[in-house]
């Protein structure tokens, strides 16, 4: 394999071969192929893309660097959900205890928060006790008790993603569609389910701004994941406003525990269903009633017990991890308020100290952003409209400028 | 310095600030900024190019990441050419002298053969005794003396140049016009020179294919070296047949010796007046005097004998690099000759053994091609044509094929 000839030819907008891109991979986990020539083929890739069958082969050689599940026979579908983030975006504590009501086996892999989204374990770490650290028979045996988990990944779980994320990350190379749809999906590919569902966001608050740009994200996710043999459906989802009414750790694992016991906001119960209905085989009202008749809560609270948290507090949570300073930010005029805008207050979050700046920062549970009207609602003039919960003292007139777009 | 951002900035079409090249360029060097993060910046600027400015910046970075020439106060105007290389091109072996008869000095810093171009070095080591690696104190003590030397680089010219050509040779970044140009114009700019001639080559034998990429080459180029404060001149010049009639080190030698003593083909002949020309205040045709009343001759011994090589050998080279094999290749037809193919000729030397196929290969001086006609001279059924030199049997029909193009 002469390497400076593959960078040339997507360089100049040629397609390369599974095998090529095998021997790259394998090469670049290796450490054959230097991270100047992964470097330089991914700033390649940036300019001129990639087929969805490279794209395919790419993603299955990333999946396949590491450990990939081996599913016992005989066991239920399993399925997941992966979301593109957003802020506020708390589906997956729901989500996969409603799935595992319905018997089929949810190996949910999830991430911390980074930038301005928050992350799946970040929010559940905010439950005393809980572990996300699972090993293989640890998540194998829960899947057979509970029928869901939710962990980090597994050390060995796609290396070649890991290292060549790591590259991208310093040489101008992430915003690549074909590596992001291979970085996202390898390690779905890697959890060997029969059915996934992406959310995948657009708007202000989303990685993705132009509902084009997300539409052609998820086309080339469901390219890659329908190649791969598994059932894969997107969902175009906007992200303008935080999803809820919460965001901030604490605050959003209370707010899931309203919706697993039948209560919540209303946007936050029908994007769960959405996700839920192309995973299982029951319908939406089916699986709205597990939300209300306690059995999606006993399953929570069953994966909570069973990753060592600490069931006694869940519903106490705000009680738990309570801010010192509680601020109310008002409306500076009546009328229907028509911004709550979400990357700010995504961004605002990590500023109290509810995310992170860069990996590997301490996480504040107790902090975070509380909407108490959303876009569309009317407000009378001096009516709360956020309510901010942080360590310090915050000047409520400039949040809220800035949370709601009030000049 | 945040390096991911400056390669997103070009990434996206932006351009660098004088200041943000500087810092890439000293950290490159030092090794603070990656081969990793160089490559991808690299492949952006293959893509988005860089506009004259950025190309004057990056070449003075290079430039001043070594050695500069350091001339005394007083000495005569310094000029030198600079060819983007050809087959069958030893313009320079002619030039130095010829100019160095006209009172400036030429400090010719020239380079080896590779791929299917000859190199100046590998021509003058087929003098027994020629020195091409010279000192600095050696090299201004032979301009004093001779007015000019042709020597390789010394160890610390351009060391930026020499880690970043490393690294495109590697990362299919070397096709990239800023790059190209800044290679070549930062190891010409270190030379000090007051006045500089280009010789652009374009045609099938040539880098650049295209007469139009060629003048984009040329148009940089001169803009940066003016920019650089050298008199900057560049012509464009065909390369589809050789230079000359010979290709091959000790052939090309003889046939210098010839041009400087007033004979030689009118091709070669020409050209080197075409680019002394703008190098000196003295008319063609003093300077074809030169070629014919001995003084340019005079100066080459010179200059031959202040590098260690042995003049008295200079009047046969061909009897002292004898290949053991001559071979004649015959016009299959009579009529025009249409094609002398410069690169099959040069790769054919190569294969010959007169070229290298990767550095620091052995090179033999005594094989390579001679011309006994060019293109569009008459030849008759059976008459020869060309004159291969080689340590081996050939097969004549087949050879006389490749190099003349004849079906």
């Amino acid at each position: 394999m002469h390497v400076p000839g593959l960078i040339e030819r997507k360089r100049d907008g040629g397609t390369l071969s599974a095998d090529e891109i095998a021997a790259i991979v394998g090469g670049y986990v290796r450490g054959d192929v230097p991270d100047y020539q992964m470097a330089a083929l991914a700033m390649a890739i940036f300019f001129r893309g990639m087929d969805d069958a490279e794209t395919t082969a790419l993603t299955v050689q990333m999946r396949d660097s590491g450990d990939v599940f081996d599913w016992p026979d005989g066991t239920p579908p399993k399925v997941d959900k992966h979301s593109t983030g957003g802020v506020g975006d708390k589906v997956s504590l729901v989500l996969a205890p409603l799935l595992a009501c319905e018997g089929v086996w949810v190996p949910m892999i999830s991430g911390r928060g980074l930038g301005f989204t928050g992350g799946t374990l970040d929010k559940l770490e905010s439950i005393p006790g809980f572990r996300v650290n699972l090993p293989w028979p640890e998540m194998l045996a829960q899947l057979e008790s509970v029928g869901c988990f939710i962990a980090g990944q597994t050390d060995n779980l796609c290396p070649a993603d890991k290292k060549l994320y790591a590259l991208r990350d310093v040489t101008g190379t992430v915003a690549s569609l074909p590596l992001i749809v291979a970085s996202i999906m390898s390690k779905k590919l890697a959890e060997s389910l029969d059915r996934l569902v992406l959310d995948v966001k657009f708007g202000r608050g989303a990685f993705m701004r132009k509902h084009e740009d997300a539409e052609k994200l998820a086309a080339a996710m469901v390219a890659v994941g329908r190649a791969s043999g598994v059932e894969t459906t997107a969902l175009l989802n906007p992200m303008n406003q935080p999803l809820g009414l919460t965001a901030g750790n604490a605050l959003e694992v209370a707010e899931c525990v309203e919706v697993l016991q039948g209560g919540g906001p209303e946007d936050l119960v029908e994007l769960t269903l959405d996700l839920a209905v192309p995973l299982v085989s029951v319908s939406r009202e089916n699986l709205r009633r597990r939300l209300q008749d306690g059995s999606a809560w006993e399953k929570f609270t069953a994966m909570v017990a069973a990753q060592g948290g600490d069931v006694s507090v869940l519903e106490t949570m705000r009680e738990l991890h309570r801010a010192p300073v509680i601020t109310e930010i008002t409306a500076p005029r009546a009328g229907e308020l028509t911004r709550l805008d979400a990357l700010e207050i995504g961004r605002f979050c990590v500023e109290l100290g509810a995310g992170r700046a860069k990996a590997g920062d301490a996480v504040d549970f107790a902090v975070g952003v509380e909407c108490l009207r959303k876009e569309g609602g009317q407000v009378a003039a001096g009516e709360p409209v956020l309510r901010v919960h942080s360590r310090a003292e915050i000047d409520a007139a400039a949040v809220g400028a800035r949370l709601l777009g009030v000049d």
